[in-house]
C-alpha cells in the first residue's frame, strides 16, 4: 500500500493516494472526479472550488488533520478579497495535498451537475452541453518556424485540453489575431462538440478569462405561440423563460391554412418564414434583456415544432406537408449556424440543434415530449397527449412506442369560441356549474378568488373578467353537461327544458350565460352551441387519434394517461375526461406534464447524449398517419358525442354520474351552425 | 479454369471470365476497371463507350468472334441516332458478354483520364476532382413508413453508388422536393467528397439526367493581376482563359503599401476585400460567358495567391502580415462556401478550396508553384523562382526543400518603370542592341517581325508601339550592358562616353533611347537611369533571396533553374543571367515553367490526391523568412550591380562577354532619382 497520503472525494467516494504537493485539482482529474475547471488550473477562473473535511471519519477511514491541505495561499485571498469565497472554501487547483484528506465537490463546482428538471418530478437533467468554455495559452508566433494563429490555437487546446482538432469559420477568424493580442496570448473559446464527434469548432473567443457565462435557448415553436427558456449552459438554470404568439397567425390560424397560403401566394413561404424568423429574433432580445445578458453570448439553440413550423423556419415550402403522402424534405435532425438561419440576434456562430421529424405530421415537437416523458421506458402502457393546435398523440411502454398526430385546431387554446381568449388575467380558467340551480362560480386567471367569495369585486376592479381561456372552455362544456345543460349529443337546452334562465336563445339555438357585465358596459360571456360544436369538433379528433394509436397496439384500456402541452397543465384531467377528450382511465392515472416538448427541448439543450438518444429513439416508433386512416374517421364520428356515463370507471364514477336529458325535439337545431343549413321551423 | 468467356479490357490489361449475358459495365466494374457511368447502367448517359476489337490477339491468347457480343440493341441506336456515336462504339451498359472479348476503353470513357498539362511538357493531371456527377432513382415517399426525401436520396445514392453518406445545406433542400418531383423521381446530383474524408456534400441538384457538364476555376490572384482557368470537372479540359487587373491596385501597388492602407484606414481591409471579390465576380461572369457555359455550373473553385491576398479575399484584417513576426490568422488550407465568400457570379454552393501557406511571406502561391513544379522529387538541386510583384523562391531536391519570398516590386510586370506598360499589344517584348553601332531592334507583342524587317510598318499601323512590357525592360537593360552603354554600377554612359547619339541627357542623368515617334504625335519610348536603378533593386532582392537559400542549403551552385510566372515563361534566360536575376547556370539549364502556380491551382482543381499532397508537402519545407535576415541584406546590397563577367560559366560565355567600362565620372548621379538627392554639379 502506499504511503502517499490518501485523498477521499465525496459525494462520488472515489479516492487515491497522491504524493505530498498535489494539487486537489489534479488528483481529481487522476481519479475522474467530476471537479470543474475553465482557466486549466492557473486560479483565475474559481470554478474547481471545494470544501475539504476535517476530523475523523469512520466511514472512509481516515482522519484528517487540520494541516491535511497546504496552507490558504495569496492566490485564494485575492480571488476572495475580489470576488467572495464561501467561508470553508478552497481552490481546488491552489490546495495541495499534505496529509489524508476528504474533499467535497459542492454541486456548483461540477462540469456534470444535476439540474432539477422541474419542482413537481423527481427527474434531473446531467448537465452536459455541446458547448462549453476552455481558457487557453497560445504559443506566441515565432518568424523561424512560421504557423498560423489558428494553428497554434489549435495545438494550444490539444495540448491543454486534448481537443483533437478544431474548425472555425471565416468570420471568427476575422477577430482571432485581435483577440489573441488583446488577451496577450491567453483566450477564453466556446467550443460546439457535436454529438455527431465531427470537429469542434470554435463559437467564440474572448481575451483573457471569459466570465461572462455561456447561455442556450430552448424554443418551443409552435402554431400558436413561441415559447423560449434562456439556459445557463454552465449551470443548467433557467434564467429566464418567455414567449409571443407566432406572427404567422396572421397568415392562417391553423397549419393546413398556411400550408394553403403557401401554395396560393408565389413566395407565401418566405413571407412566413421572415415572420417566424423576425419574432425569434425579437424574442431573443426581448429574454436577453430579461435574463440580463448581451444576447451574444447565446451560443446554442434548440428547436422543437411540428413538420410544418420545421419547415417554415428553415425556408423550406411545406406545399408537400398538405397533401398525401406528406413528404418531409428531410426529417432527420439537424445542425445549422444561426446565420444562415438568419437568427441575427444571437450570436451569428450560435449552433442551432433541431429535433428529427417523426413523419410528415408528426413533428420535432413529438420528438421531444418523448424525449422528455420517455414513452419507451415505461414499464405501463402510458398515453401521452400533448394538447395544442395539433394534438402529439403517443401511446407505448417498453415494448413498443406508436405515435400520431392529430389536428384538433385552435379551439382548446381559445380560439374560434365565441367569449375565448389566450391565457391571461382576466380570462375564465376555472368553472363550476350547480346541478340544482344551474348558477355558475368561476374563477379568473391572476386571482384565487371564485366569483362567489369575498373579495371577488376586487378582482373585477383589477384584472376584470374579459373572457374564457382553452381550460376554462373545457371546464364550461363538461359542467354543462354535468348539470344536464347539454344533452350527450351536444345540444343545448332551451330555458324551459332546462329550468334556468340562462339557457338564452341565440338565433335558433341557445347558449349559457356565464357572466353578463353589459350593463356596466363589460362583456356578455356564453357558451354557444357554436362553441359546443368547435369543443366537440377538438375533443373528437383528440379522442379518434388517442384510439386508433388503441387498435394499432390492440388495447382497449390504457395504463395512464399523460396530458402535456403549454396548456396541458391546467386542463382539469376530469372535465378532460367527462367530456370524453381522452380514453377513460382512472382519475389518479391521470397526469399532467406541463409543457413536454419545452422540456424536451431543455434536455436536448443541455446534454448531448439525449440528442443521440432521441435520433435512436425516433427511429423506433411507430408512425400512425390519422389522415388516410378510415377508421381515424369512424373513431371521430363516435367520439362526437358527450355520451351517458352508464357504466363509468370506478375512479370517475365517485365524481360524477351524467344526466341522461335530451334536447333533441325535432324542431331545434342540431347542426350548430345557427340554422343556416337546415330551415325547418320549430 | 472457368468456362464463361474471357474478357479483356486494354489499355489497362485487366481481364476475368464472365458469364455469358454479363453487361461490359458491370464486368468492368467487378475488375475495377476504369470504366465512366454517370447515370449507373441505365443508357442514357453514354459515358461507358467502348470499342470491342475482333479476330486473333495472339497477345491476350484469345481470338474474337464477331458474335462475342451481344447484338447492337434499340437503346443503342437511339443514342446514335439522337447524339452520335463513334464507328465501332458501343455502349458498355448495354452489351453483354457472349464470347471471348477483347474490350477497350477510350481516353474519353475513363473516370480517372489523364490530361497533358501543357504541350510543352509531358507531365499529366490525372483527373479525380472533388466534385462528381451520380444519376440516381430515389424511392418515393411512403405514408406508411415515412421518411425525408433527403433521407431517401441519401439511401439511393448509398444502394446505387456506394456513397456513405450526405449533407445538404439549407438552400438545397429548399429546391429538393420540387427537384425530385419534377424529374419524376429520377434526378442527377454533384455531390462532393473531400480529400479529408468528411460527408460528402450535395453541391446541386437536376431532375433526371444532366448533360450541362460540371465546371471549375483555377483562380491565380496576384498582387497586380488575377488569371482564371475555367476547366471541364468531366474531362479536364480548359475551355476558357481570362484575367483582369487586381482592383486593389488603386489603394496600393505592392503588398506592403495595401496592408499599410489596411492599418491607416479603419476599414481599409474591408474596403479591398469588397474590391477583390467583386473582380472575381466580374471575372467568373466573364469567363462563363467565353466558355458558353452557365456559371452556376461552376461547383468548385481553388485559389492560390500570397498571403496578403489570402488574408483580404478570406475578409481578415492582414496587418499582422505588415510587422515581424508575420503572423498569419491561419496556415493551413481551406475548403469553404462560396456563398460565405461572396463570390456570388459561381454556384452559391461552390466549394472553394485554398492551398495553404507555408509562411508570412510565402504563401499559397509558393506552395502551388511547389505542386506543379516539384522541387522535392527532383534528384538535381532546382531553384524555382516565381517572379511577381513579389517572387517566391523555392530550392531543393528529394533531401530538402527551402522556401522564402522576396520583394521584388512591381517592375519586372512593367509598373514603376517610365516606358513600362502591361504585356499587351504594342508592348515592346524582345529587344537586341548592336554591340558595334548601339543601335536597337525590337519587337513588339502581336506580331514576330522585328523593327528592322519589313512589315514592320503594318505593326505600327496595327498595334502601334505603346510602351515596354516586363519581359521587354528586362532584354533592354541587359542588353545595354552587353553593348556598353551602361556601367557595372548600373549608370547609364553619356553621348560622349558611349559614342550614340542615342544617349541622351534627362535632367543630370542620361537615357537610352529606343523609339521616338514624337515627330508623328507618337510616344518617345526611353530606358531611363531611373528605370535602370528600379529593374536594378527588384533583381537584386531576387537573386539575394536565391543567394538567402543558397546559404542556407549550403551550396555555391544549383544543377538547375525554373523561371516561372506568368511573365516568367516570356523572359529571356541569357539576359536574367546576364542581368544576374538569377544565379549562374548553364543556360541549357535553365527552363521557363510557365505560370506554374496557376497550373498548381488547376492540379489540385482536378486532383484531390494532389491537395493531401500538397498539403504534407508543406508542412515539410523549410521556411526562410527574407525580412529579417542580415545576410538577405548582404546579398541585396552585393547584388546590385551587373558584374563584369570575368569568369562566366561555360555556356553563357558563348553567347556575351560584358565590356569593362565604367561611366563613373565623380559627378554624374549615381543616385538614380534625377538628383534630387545630391545636386553637386559635374
Amino acid at each position: 500500500m502506499s504511503s502517499d497520503p490518501l485523498v477521499v472525494f465525496t459525494p462520488s467516494g472515489k479516492r487515491g493516494h497522491f504524493a505530498v504537493g498535489t494539487p486537489i485539482l489534479t488528483a481529481a482529474r487522476q481519479l475522474g472526479v467530476d471537479l470543474d475547471s475553465v482557466c486549466g488550473g492557473r486560479g483565475i477562473c474559481s470554478k474547481c472550488q471545494i470544501t475539504p473535511s476535517y476530523g475523523e471519519f469512520s466511514k472512509h477511514g481516515v482522519t484528517v488533520a487540520a494541516d491535511a491541505l497546504s496552507e490558504w495561499n495569496s492566490v485564494e485571498e485575492r480571488y476572495k478579497s475580489k470576488r467572495g469565497l464561501k467561508e470553508g472554501r478552497r481552490l481546488g487547483c491552489q490546495a495541495t495535498v499534505q496529509g489524508d484528506v476528504v474533499i467535497d465537490v459542492p454541486p456548483e463546482s461540477q462540469v456534470h451537475r444535476q439540474v432539477v428538471r422541474k419542482a413537481a418530478s423527481a427527474r434531473v437533467i446531467t448537465m452536459d452541453p455541446a458547448t462549453r468554455l476552455y481558457f487557453v495559452e497560445v504559443e506566441e508566433p515565432d518568424m523561424h518556424s512560421p504557423t498560423g494563429d489558428l494553428e497554434r490555437l489549435e495545438r494550444a487546446l490539444k495540448e491543454q485540453w486534448d481537443v483533437p482538432a478544431i474548425t472555425a469559420d471565416l468570420s471568427l477568424l476575422a477577430k482571432l489575431q485581435p483577440v489573441l493580442r488583446k488577451g496577450n496570448w491567453q483566450v477564453t473559446v466556446a467550443l460546439h462538440a457535436d454529438h455527431r464527434g465531427g470537429t469542434p469548432e470554435v463559437i467564440e473567443i474572448w481575451p483573457g478569462l471569459h466570465e461572462g457565462g455561456l447561455f442556450g435557448l430552448a424554443i418551443d415553436l409552435g402554431s400558436t405561440t413561441i415559447a423560449a427558456h434562456l439556459t445557463d449552459l454552465e449551470t443548467g438554470a433557467v434564467i429566464a423563460s418567455s414567449g409571443l404568439m407566432n406572427p404567422q397567425i396572421r397568415f392562417g390560424e391553423d397549419l393546413m391554412s398556411r400550408v394553403s397560403y403557401a401554395m396560393m401566394n408565389p413566395g407565401g413561404d418566405k413571407e412566413m418564414t421572415r415572420a417566424v424568423r423576425e419574432a425569434i429574433n425579437d424574442l431573443t432580445g426581448a429574454i436577453a434583456q430579461e435574463g440580463k445578458i448581451d444576447p451574444k453570448l447565446i451560443v446554442e439553440t434548440v428547436f422543437v415544432c411540428n413538420p410544418v413550423m420545421h419547415h417554415l423556419l428553415l425556408g423550406l415550402d411545406p406545399v408537400e406537408l398538405g397533401q398525401a403522402p406528406f413528404a418531409l424534405a428531410t426529417s432527420d435532425s439537424m445542425t445549422l449556424l444561426a446565420r444562415d438561419m438568419e437568427l441575427s440576434a444571437m450570436n451569428p456562430r450560435a449552433q442551432v440543434y433541431i429535433l428529427p421529424c417523426i413523419a410528415g405530421h408528426v413533428g420535432a415537437d413529438a420528438a421531444a415530449v418523448a424525449l422528455s416523458e420517455e414513452p419507451g421506458k415505461s414499464k405501463d402502457l402510458v398515453l401521452i397527449v400533448d394538447v395544442g393546435t395539433n394534438a402529439e398523440i403517443l401511446l407505448g411502454n417498453t415494448e413498443r412506442v406508436l405515435a400520431c398526430s392529430s389536428p384538433t385546431g385552435p379551439a382548446f387554446e381559445g380560439a374560434q369560441i365565441s367569449s375565448g381568449q389566450r391565457a391571461a388575467p382576466g380570462a375564465i380558467e376555472r368553472i363550476e356549474i350547480n346541478v340544482d340551480t344551474k348558477e355558475p362560480r368561476f374563477r379568473v386567471i391572476g386571482s384565487d378568488v371564485w366569483s362567489d367569495e369575498d373579495g371577488f369585486d376586487e378582482v373585477i376592479a383589477t384584472t376584470g373578467i374579459t373572457g374564457i381561456c382553452g381550460s376554462g372552455i373545457i371546464e364550461a362544456v363538461a359542467e354543462m353537461r354535468i348539470a344536464g345543460l347539454v344533452d350527450p349529443s351536444g345540444l343545448v337546452g332551451s330555458a324551459e327544458q332546462t329550468g334556468t334562465a340562462r339557457s338564452v336563445p341565440e338565433g335558433r339555438t341557445h347558449s349559457y350565460l356565464i357572466h353578463d357585465a353589459t350593463a356596466e358596459g363589460g362583456p356578455r360571456i356564453t357558451v354557444t352551441q357554436g362553441d359546443i360544436r368547435a369543443i366537440q369538433l377538438a375533443k373528437s379528433a383528440l379522442y379518434a387519434g388517442a384510439r386508433l394509436l388503441m387498435d394499432e397496439m390492440g388495447v382497449e384500456r390504457v395504463d395512464r394517461i399523460v396530458l402535456a402541452g403549454a396548456f396541458g397543465a391546467h386542463i382539469s384531467t376530469k372535465h378532460a375526461m367527462v367530456l370524453g377528450m381522452i380514453p377513460d382511465a382512472p382519475l389518479n392515472k391521470v397526469s399532467s406534464a406541463g409543457n413536454a416538448a419545452g422540456t424536451g427541448a431543455r434536455i436536448a439543450l443541455c446534454n448531448i447524449a439525449a440528442r443521440a438518444e432521441i435520433e435512436r429513439v425516433v427511429r423506433e416508433i411507430t408512425k400512425v398517419e390519422t389522415a388516410i386512416e378510415p377508421r381515424f374517421q369512424e373513431h371521430f364520428v363516435a367520439a362526437n358525442a358527450i355520451p351517458h356515463k352508464t357504466d363509468p370507471f370506478p375512479d370517475l364514477a365517485k365524481v360524477v354520474t351524467l344526466p341522461d336529458v335530451s334536447f333533441n325535439t325535432g324542431g331545434a337545431d342540431r347542426s350548430g351552425d345557427g340554422g343556416r343549413r337546415r330551415r325547418k321551423r320549430a
